[in-house]
């Protein structure tokens, strides 16, 4: 266990929701605890109501008779120094501010008002998650902020100044395959802010991966030394939100935010080889090489299944993404021959799928050589759907039967583009048949891509990484 | 109409399939043509079938009793010869060649063989399309070569040397609401190379914007005169493949190309403006903007309906991309605090949608105000498909209602991520959903992209194409 104050505060005996009511976002932060089963007391706070979602509603905190440890505020900014007060005679551990509308307005009152929270919980021993946020997703603790969220916990652990960058990263990676030890969106910072949250995840042993999505520093010199102890021990994958003048005037209306100057931030990135992305789907990507990908896997790739035109590119974009496209080794030819192909001395890599598939006998047998063959590194798969509808219904089995994966151990990456043709009916169910097979495909531990440009990028920044860790250079 | 040698080769009285079978690819020549509609004779040649595909099957081409103005080649490629031959006799226009395994094996023979072919069509007056290669799509024609090709046509134009990357252009195409004129897929460029296509194509008045994916060029010289007339009257997008030592090697194995140098691409593209893509997913995006939008569309954009991180990486994104995210004019300011507005001087462009949604009386009004504003000139409008199932049928018209496009004319871009959340029968119904809002959007004429990422660079790609050519720099 941790004795970071995070893990204390996130192992509540008991949740009170200020500001709950049976219809707005304060029922809504019950309903997702109860939905995942919160073991501890859930106390709805609404001196207007008796009852919400089936659990007695208290007027206010120091009302509730037994132990608080965490509350979730949704009152309004004006009540917010009050319920701090609150807290601090019930001896509450932390309050998540879901409640806003304080500095990220730019309005010198409000900013003030922030400041006397943060005062007051100072002297009373409260910590504070926010404001300005969702707060906490921890599916092993049973606490999660919206509907849906998935139960199962994973290795992966995500601190976010916005609470929809956290659900959308939530959401694109549970599709892809990741779980999340723990996911805190944390807005604007006033207490616990990006360094500790990131030292939390450095310490937690249910964490093996740290995703963050920071639009501004407030602590840089403390938070550079705290990069580079996580880094190295576990990757760190970074989306700055700011970066250039509108990013940055947005930064400051949505978590008052000041960005940090373009070469701090590189001169952080080239210091601790954190791994960087642009937007949430390359956040995700990245993510999904740490966890699917074994850290020995290398930038010689071997590309198999694409068509003519679709090999040619997958050539270009592998190097131009710094991975090395091998030439097939001699000894792949050599045994080819003597197998008797046709194809021996044309065939390369990428394994163009429209030349090895005329050549049947022996087409599924190059990639089950590449993956032998100890010059590749790393495998790269495209893999196809149905293209039309069939009268026969689809046989997911026999269709995953062609892939890569089952013949052999080598890391390997599929690319599979959601390509469904036509329209209406037929459209509706390749749809239906492609999203099986990219789930199925995430079901057997296989990290997969919407197109070979993102598989390839991410890759190269996941290696990027390790290479850094261990001081080789590419 | 043209004057152009292949618009006369594009209007054929007959088609015969050379090779045809009631199962194979030759057969398969066959039913696109019938699924189309194609008005003229269509004549399977085949000498074990009496009939194939509902028809009277040749023995060879010169036993048809009618004129033959085109033939489909599907035999092998050691029949080709005797084809060709035949062809001459029978005085037939042109030959494309879906037979292969000619100079792309890289063998001697093989490559001595296309050149005899060629030699025998050049003195018999016959010109060839390919080989090596799928040929040609003419939906207004009535010509396709797979089963399930759009049948309404558009203006888009494409040339591709890989088959499999036209049926992927064309596929993804028909997803974001664009459709061709003609599509020719040419292979080894044998007789007819990428310079002829791009002037038939810049003659051809049902062609707006032309695409091209090339791995190597047989006429250089005369290509970058031809490129320079062409961007001079229509946009032009360019796919290269091979473009680095492995894309090279495999564009040899492929279609016998030899890639140019990086130096002669990038000074091509310097002197002519012409777009270029690097995958076909890009490709796509370039062509939804000159598809969708005016040249007039500018690079001072107006953001709106993302929540908050979204926004501000929308900033971010777009600055990367060379636009201007401006900030919210004041008279926009003044006009919100007339109307009573609290968030006035807080919201900011791009307008983080959990901000102005909490304002309802006046959010939907600020997507139009800067609709009406002189200082934007293209607006980026994020859309949201449904969360989660609810238990009310799901009404498109007043889901699309909220979007921005009913409100102003000026140039709109959106951003529709297709996210579904959740597993199972949730999962789908949501994505289904997802997939008719997306057709929709399609439908009502807008440029419709998966990510701000996406439309950014595509926004970016076109504009830089219509300064270039009205001699302005951005």
């Amino acid at each position: 266990m941790s004795t970071h104050p995070l893990e204390d505060i996130l192992h509540p005996r008991s949740i009170a929701v200020a500001g709950a009511s049976a219809g707005g976002r304060g029922g809504g932060f019950i309903w997702p605890l109860q939905e995942l089963g919160f073991e501890g007391d859930i106390y709805p706070v609404n001196p207007k109501y008796p009852e919400i979602m089936g659990l007695k509603a208290y007027g206010r905190i120091t009302d509730i008779p037994g132990p608080v440890d965490f509350v979730i505020s949704s009152v309004p900014a004006t009540a917010a120094l009050g319920l701090m007060q609150d807290c601090v005679k019930k001896k509450v551990k932390c309050v998540h501010f879901f409640t806003a509308r304080f500095s990220e307005t730019g309005r010198k009152d409000a900013a003030n008002l922030e400041q006397e929270i943060l005062r007051t919980a100072k002297e009373g021993g409260v910590r504070i998650i926010g404001p300005n946020c969702m707060g906490v997703y921890y599916p092993a603790g049973k606490i999660a902020f919206n509907s849906g969220m998935p139960r199962d916990p994973g290795p992966v652990g995500l601190a976010s100044q916005s609470g929809g960058a956290l659900g959308d990263i939530v959401g694109f990676s549970a599709q892809r395959g990741l779980r999340f030890s723990k996911a805190i969106s944390y807005g604007n910072a006033l207490d616990f802010n990006e360094c500790d949250y990131l030292e939390y995840f450095t310490e937690d042993s249910n964490t093996e991966l740290i995703l963050m999505y920071i639009e501004g520093l407030r602590d840089g010199r403390r938070f550079i030394d705290v990069l580079k102890k996580a880094t190295a021990v576990k990757p760190v994958i970074i989306l700055k939100g700011g970066r250039g003048d509108a990013g940055t005037r947005a930064t400051a209306s949505h978590t008052a935010s000041m960005a940090g100057s373009r070469q701090m931030w590189q001169s952080m990135v080239d210091q601790t080889g954190v791994a960087t992305a642009r937007d949430f789907e390359e956040m995700v990507d990245i993510a999904v090489a740490f966890h699917f990908l074994p850290p020995e896997a290398g930038r010689n790739v071997g590309v198999v299944g694409g068509s003519g035109g679709t090999s040619v590119l997958a050539a270009d974009i592998c190097e131009e993404a710094g991975l090395n496209v091998i030439p097939l080794p001699q000894d792949i030819r050599d045994d080819l021959r003597e197998s008797g192909s046709p194809i021996w001395d044309w065939i390369s890599n990428p394994v163009d799928f429209s030349i090895s598939m005329g050549d049947r006998g022996n087409a599924a047998s190059i990639g089950e050589l590449m993956g032998r063959h100890p010059d590749f590194q790393t495998l790269i798969s495209f893999m196809h759907g149905p293209w039309r509808r069939s009268k026969e219904p689809f046989d997911i089995d026999k269709h995953m039967q062609f892939g890569l994966h089952n013949v052999t151990k080598k890391p390997l990456i599929t690319v599979f583009g959601n390509r469904p043709r036509g329209r209406g009916d037929e459209a509706d169910e390749l749809a239906r048949l492609s999203a099986l097979i990219q789930q199925r495909l995430v079901d057997e531990g296989l990290p997969t891509y919407p197109s070979i440009t993102r598989a390839a990028s991410a890759l190269d920044k996941m290696l990027s990484y390790y290479e850094k860790r261990s001081g080789g250079a590419r």
